[in-house]
């Protein structure tokens, strides 16, 4: 099932440097906090660098992906001048990768983004990797209808 | 029920120009959204100003509170210098707010904030004012535990 990205859309998401993901808990209460991402194809990727003694499972971003795997990622453009204002909306489901192979290909595109995670250890046991597969993008930007 | 803020917290959410809004449908969809917004004591306040010929209680943020009233809201700075990273949650529940005097505080602490707001005419019958009760608020830096 393709999705259908709003013009533009890909490029803007593409040259963000970081996403809020909004995640709910099985009783409908909403979590959102800042992600670094990349993304390939209609997929988000996100990983999660914890420090090692914590068990990364505990994140409660990953306690409402296993309770409820529906999500939202937002990338926009905040300015004081509004006519620059812009957003991203994507929705879609989460869930961890589970294969090396797709674990170890998000992990160079996010090596390629950001230097930090280049210098450090990450692996698929203790570092878990969000996939979202996107179903639905939606966009805004300044002078269109509201959403 | 006085609310917890970590230290430093206060200002960070004041000093910021946008947040992002979470909420979730009935049925456990997540969407997020950026906002701006302004802070009194324990409340978040955000005004919709969408365009006058849209009926703005069809905006998807609104129909979600109506639905479930549970939202999150993230403030957060992203810098490549990654010992810069933080961020500022706030849980709560979401209203429209019917009170007059009410509207107008928050209307003017919106536009002390923004000067766009000074010369949009907003009233409470066409431009609906969330309330977002703070219950809890959470917040993380580089080298802190992570959430």
């Amino acid at each position: 099932m393709a999705v259908t990205w709003p013009t533009g859309a890909r490029q803007f998401v593409h040259d963000a440097r970081v996403a809020r993901l909004a995640t709910s808990a099985a009783n409908n209460t909403p979590h959102v906090i800042p992600i670094c991402f990349t993304v390939s194809g209609d997929r988000v990727y996100s990983v999660v660098d914890a420090k090692p003694k914590r068990d990364p499972v505990r994140l409660k971003r990953l306690r409402n992906i296993a309770e409820n795997p529906s999500v939202a990622v937002v990338v926009d453009l905040y300015d004081d001048d509004w006519s620059r204002l812009e957003w991203v909306l994507m929705q879609g489901r989460a869930l961890l990768v589970a294969d090396k192979e797709e674990y170890d290909n998000a992990l160079a595109s996010l090596r390629a983004r950001y230097r930090q995670y280049r210098t450090m250890d990450l692996e698929l046991m203790s570092n878990p990797m969000i996939r979202i597969e996107i179903a639905r993008v939606t966009s805004w930007a300044h002078g269109s209808a509201e959403n």
